[in-house]
């Protein structure tokens, strides 16, 4: 089996940069805990990106994001809705519950995306004690499915949940890569379209590790310190998450690495499509292409370069692109396929 | 200020052959969330240390191994005698608390070690719905206080606890400093004396970050895959953290590092005792010295070298060294201090 | 509004013959939390009518029977298979999440009975450490829906659960109606059937409050009693919980009270068949009626004889019997709803 | 052994009025979960004697009203302080913890009553994320041993709470016996002294069960009914817990029964300190007696009038007085005390 793979976005190694920057940072004693100019550097920069009203708090890892995030907003006796595809949802073994006490309400998707009339339809709840009450609509952006939600869908969502006093989080472990394909920067997918709750993932661009939390209304960062460490998620060292961020987002390197991702997903959805037996099952707008393949070519194809099968009795594999990825990458896995399928 | 300081073991940078081995496993995929073959070897590594019994698992930080290790083995009714200065007594912002549901029995110290007998007080809560019920004793090895349980005595400690269907939970964010001081290997300080749960700490000896929750019981293990992720404490790219620890613990290296700390810590704890009005506090068996300092003496010493007050009431300083301390930074400290003093 | 109505069995008043049994429990002292005749009295009946194999164990309420009940046998990182119109998914608040971390899997069901197939597809997350791990199956019998479950789909359930190491969890808030329905036992269907968690309700069937938490399995029960003090739910006077259970089901009492409640549905079923544009939604099998009636019809009759209105969408009405309900209760709703619906 | 005791106040039957209430309330069918009318009556009654700002709601029991009270005020990362000899601390098996996810922070007392400046010692950690952020002071009113506040004491220690910013709650499981101890109407040692959240006992007064959580702060209000619900404390049938505190509270009963409760242990404090090798250890202000007894004797005692052992080490005991201890019981216990003696 070949060493290269597609997995998943977080199989590739740490950007050259990124480790060139967590080795510069490696002078000399730093507070810790975050009390360090890295730290301040980063978060300036992120600023700047995401606009003045963020505040930005560095945790571990996208689940810590996702939930100390959301937790920053509710109680125990709240919902939360999100769609069923949704990590949240379906990818942190109930780390949300657990961490919240709080209900998660699974919308069902056609793509990944939800759509507004769909919070609605819990609405109902609000007021009655016997019901969890709806206080957090979470998105993914780009989705679990690999798309992309329109910047008015996400307006829309936030209108309809700002409107009843509903918090709007975005699960943005792969923000960079919607960005990209939305061809916008950061705080226009983002602050500007009422989202209120961040969680701001790198880890899946080029990072070792490290996601940020950031909020967008001032209320919802007062008691975050103290959430960030009693949920095992503040860094001793933390200029290492910093330094990483910093050189992602001190720059425009973010952006280069996000389309280069898209763009190896796009060309190999491109040759996947021209393949007979196989068939493209989400629009590929970001970093990933969901396809479906005969059973029989699954396993075979896997032996040689590796990825995941998403739902095994569909027949459907979910392919990742990471900004590591290459042609010649792409060229060996529809290689692998077309030899599968027994295409000349 | 100098920008090298006694202020934590964690302000320390990485340890240049720990960046080189993050470099170095930085190429190509890697499957994500551990199965890879660096963390195979650092676990190899740990256990050749700690003993065939050992189960190794890596999280990001050290109230993750406190936290995650000990909830393995308890439930929401069950309590923790622990000592009251301990760290998941007064340094984790309740996490102990949250996660597991359960209480902290905190018992008074003179220096940092509990005493058997402190235990026994709280067995008659046994089999009494009232009362939460003694699951764990938790030491700290070395402890918060810079001072070593002697092998003989967490021996029988472990003794009471077995005894009484207790665990034995080690905190050993600093195991290391601990073994050296004792002239042990690692296994003659854990699992040959009965500790069941061990945090092992990297943080504080040079790595960036990572620690190992280690299980010496094979029923604790069993659902720690979920406690993990549920616990927001997977890391996705986890070669990085197994790479660090392979440098560390799959060489001597570890017990360079931490000797040299230590004897930091005994010169200058030397060289203070000699100072008029310097009074040492607790026994310096590792890498902390703790001294009663004039009161105006020390805002004016941490302003020429940083360190933190550890009991404000009582005028007492901590004074941590730390793997890269030098002779010139004790050095500069005392100076510090003697000019104070107004020592010639 | 006549003060009689159909909105919920727990509108009811105490049975006389429970309230005589209260008042003939007041004499003298009793040592508190349940260590008292009376409750020794109520476990050996309930334990008669169970079999040998049941531990019992009062609680104040149906949600704490719920929920304390598969908390003895699930972890923060379970899951709970349970349908969608399930109490404890909809009606507990996220009680059993936040209790108990726990994650809950709703499956739809057309009439509030699970399907045995619908518990294999969530059995894929077995062993993967990302998804929350099924452990129960949680029905409810009779049903949200005023159904009953056939023993053999009881049976058949309980085999899927047993072969894939999951427990059997029956929310038993109206198990008197359910056995009274199908003509059995109350061990028939369910130690006999495989339950393995039972909670076991009288509030429904004419008690004051309290209800039990009834283990098939002993290891179930091991800390139980920690469990429920820790969850609020250990009453200091149990004597008063164990003499209303004595007085319902030391005799029969208990099988007459439910068999009248669902002749009296029955009855209110029949009537309201005949009428034109009323239609009976679910089978009509214990002491509830679901009925779909014209929009204006609903407010004008809940004016003279209250009930509660189910599915504001669907026009669907609730309706629920009690043991106390009559047969001019009968009468006179069903007088209300022809009047609205101008019916000579 | 004598059917009659002193082991606990809970140990009294139930009110022969507090009964015939439960009767009268029996008539026809109620709404569920207290919109009803006796819910209503019940809340004005405690209105009347707690103050206008009093929000009152009803649960089932002390421990309930006691963490539900305070998780309204509380998030995971704060911490609760309280004596060491509290209910919540020592006799709740951790429920305060559990749900709420907060830390308690136990002070050591004399006679059960804390003092102010033990408050200030714990102020140090405000603002520090390490460490939980103390936010709730909890007293016991009469406290555990018996003793009671004066008004003055708690009037100060409110003033050190609202000076920092923390929420004073009293654990009133005995509070008319304090009362009636201090010559006071409940709202002058509540309302009028700074108390923001009050668990208001009826149990240990007489009711079958039933306690009430008051606020006195209207933010505290808002989201107590989902609390409630979530935290399983929500009576179906709430009337009949309603019916019993207006029995007790819609009248001067209470009063009469806290008086004689606490007469009663007067006198038995004024026996026994007549005899020789007994010594009454704590001040009796209300309806408890803790006596030092020789060892021999007390197992002696206890087999012919049940009571129980408070300190096995320091062999002393606790002597509980109700509201229906009468002066023939007391007799009897020191005759039986007096006979173990050998005191003629």
């Amino acid at each position: 089996m070949n060493d290269r793979f597609f997995a998943s976005d977080n199989s590739a190694p740490v950007h050259p940069e990124v480790m060139e920057a967590l080795r510069a940072a490696n002078e000399g004693h730093a507070i810790s805990y975050g009390d360090d100019r890295w730290t301040r550097e980063a978060t300036k920069s992120l600023r700047r990106l995401l606009g003045r009203k963020a505040s930005v708090h560095f945790v571990y890892n996208g689940t810590g994001a996702n939930v100390l995030g959301m937790q920053a907003g509710i109680a125990g006796y709240h919902a939360i809705v999100c769609t069923d595809v949704s990590h949240i949802n379906t990818d942190e073994c109930g780390a949300p519950e657990r961490a919240t006490g709080a209900k998660l309400l699974p919308v069902p998707t056609q793509d990944g995306r939800m759509q507004p009339d769909q919070i609605l339809g819990h609405l109902h709840a609000i007021g009655v004690a016997h019901h969890s009450q709806p206080r957090v609509v979470s998105l993914t952006q780009s989705t679990e499915l690999g798309t992309v939600y329109e910047t008015d869908l996400v307006k829309e969502i936030a209108k309809v949940c700002h409107k009843n006093d509903l918090l709007l989080h975005l699960d943005g472990a792969r923000i960079s890569n919607a960005a990209v394909a939305l061809g916008k920067d950061l705080d226009e997918i983002t602050s500007r379209l009422g989202v209120d709750i961040l969680s701001f993932g790198g880890t899946k661009n080029g990072l070792m590790f490290g996601e940020a939390v950031v909020f967008f209304r001032p209320e919802l960062e007062t008691a975050f310190s103290y959430i960030r460490k009693q949920g095992m998620q503040l860094a001793s060292k933390m200029r290492y998450i910093a330094a990483q961020f910093q050189a992602l987002y001190g720059t425009d390197l973010w952006r280069g690495l996000a389309a280069h991702a898209n763009e190896m997903a796009s060309t190999l959805a491109a040759e996947l499509v021209q393949l007979p037996d196989v068939e493209i099952v989400y629009p590929v707008q970001a970093n990933a292409v969901f396809a479906r393949l005969p059973r029989s070519v699954i396993a075979e194809a896997q032996g040689e370069v590796f990825f995941y099968v998403w739902d095994e009795d569909a027949s459907v594999v979910r392919l990742m692109c990471s900004y590591d990825t290459t042609a010649s990458d792409v060229e060996r896995l529809v290689a692998a396929i077309r030899r599968s399928l027994k295409v000349q």
